[in-house]
């Protein structure tokens, strides 16, 4: 039996969507065909979607999960009929908090990820071209710009965690890298110095450095785990010697290396 | 008087971040202090937060709004106590979550945004550095591993786009830049002859679009009401002579602009 789970919305889905899968990350071994229907912002629309979950909860013969977070009332009126288990987050939690705020909710529609804050939109816009300019190194103009520079030997998860503050979070960062020469000495690259303020550092462990290496460069010396190894224990000392705050990324998620930065630094806007 | 809204989990905050903030869009012209406290993984971690909140909101002399995404019991039954309006997405729907599913939940911390499914993170991975490495027409190697190329003058939202499907969605996504040379036909570039398939457009407003230019390049050629006007016009036909669905993003934020790709060309993993 396979269980269908609709994420709806009158804006792009992504709150219905992010709300949903973490409630059912919390059952496991269930299997669910998840399907994301976005920009319902007409009664028209919403009796078609309607039908629609109808007709898949009748054929699986399984009644479908239904994660909506329609702000427009009178879609969500016709929503709410579907025959699939309706869990509404303005249902749920609008007149709470229009209680406790003292004021009517104005049921703006896809202000959630629309263009709703101008101005912090285009920071994130600037961060990301900013980051893209000068990832891992690439330029070293500006680099006082920077909110936050992650430093790291190769294949940490720098890149990846830069770009995702910045788009996210609108937060100017960048990324060096630490190459050999300067992880002999240990000693930070020119490039860093009187900015030690802004840098973070991110380690791993060798062996998961070496498999991430080994699948851009098989069997070369820059994978090998001794390489890897010297290197991580290199740049702990470097962190160490400069007093760079750093986190072992070698199990954690790009958001969770984003949220310990974020806390360590201070970062949030 | 300000009022502190605090989103806390014992995973990066990022769920209880969107609720939140998803559900105060629906209030305008009240100001919010927001704070995120993530990793609140210890009834100890709990107790700290809920002294800190209940201080805040004393400071304030106005109730702080608290969400909470987190899954443990133990942790929750402390931060339940704090004297803000509590509102645990957990509370709320895992229990007709459990009933509805027939099976208990699982309260394992930090799922949401974790590492928990390990190829589909690897596959965001990819994604990215794929993205990264043929950004622009960078590179014309391995074009047709693409899911989908986002084709558009320069500055209608192509590169953050493509950035943000891939470290969302790991979708193999790229894009294209048309240049002068292929406006003035309209014609397709070479490189991408083949994959009209794996095409999506990207148009704007000619004044849109001067602003845009304008903070690139002052007073430029390229930045130019007259050029722009061009260049979308041209590409429009090009987008229609070759049948390339397309949208026009000047209004748009990135996440609408994905929201959009994705059901348009059923793009979603």
């Amino acid at each position: 039996m396979q269980r269908h789970v609709f994420f709806l919305s009158d804006g792009t889905g992504i709150t219905a969507e992010t709300l949903g899968n973490s409630l059912l990350t919390q059952f496991e071994g269930l299997e669910f065909r998840k399907v994301t229907l976005p920009f319902i912002a007409t009664p028209e629309k919403a009796r078609a979607t309607v039908d629609y979950i109808n007709h898949v909860g009748d054929s699986d013969g399984a009644r479908p999960l239904v994660f909506s977070t329609t702000t427009n009332d009178a879609a969500r009126a016709v929503l709410r009929e579907c025959k699939g288990l309706f869990i509404d987050l303005f249902d749920t939690y609008i007149h709470t908090l229009e209680q406790e705020l003292g004021v009517p909710s104005t049921q703006a529609q896809g202000r959630a990820h629309g263009l709703a804050d101008g101005s912090r939109y285009n920071a994130r816009i600037d961060a990301m071209n900013y980051a893209m300019e000068h990832d891992d190194g690439q330029s070293t103009r500006d680099l006082s710009k920077a909110e936050l520079i992650l430093i790291a030997p190769s294949r940490c998860g720098k890149t990846p965690t830069t770009l995702y503050l910045a788009l996210q979070h609108g937060i100017f960062a960048t990324n060096f890298p630490l190459l050999e020469e300067d992880l002999e000495k240990p000693r930070l690259p020119t490039a860093l110095q009187g900015l030690e303020d802004r840098l973070f550092g991110l380690t791993s462990d060798p062996e998961r450095l070496a498999q991430v290496r080994n699948e851009r460069r098989p069997g070369s010396r820059y994978a090998s785990l001794a390489q890897c190894a010297f290197e991580l224990r290199q740049a702990e000392q470097l962190y160490r010697r400069y007093n760079v705050p750093y986190v072992n990324s070698a199990n954690m998620s790009i958001e969770e290396i984003a949220a310990t930065v974020m806390q360590e630094k201070a970062l949030r806007h």
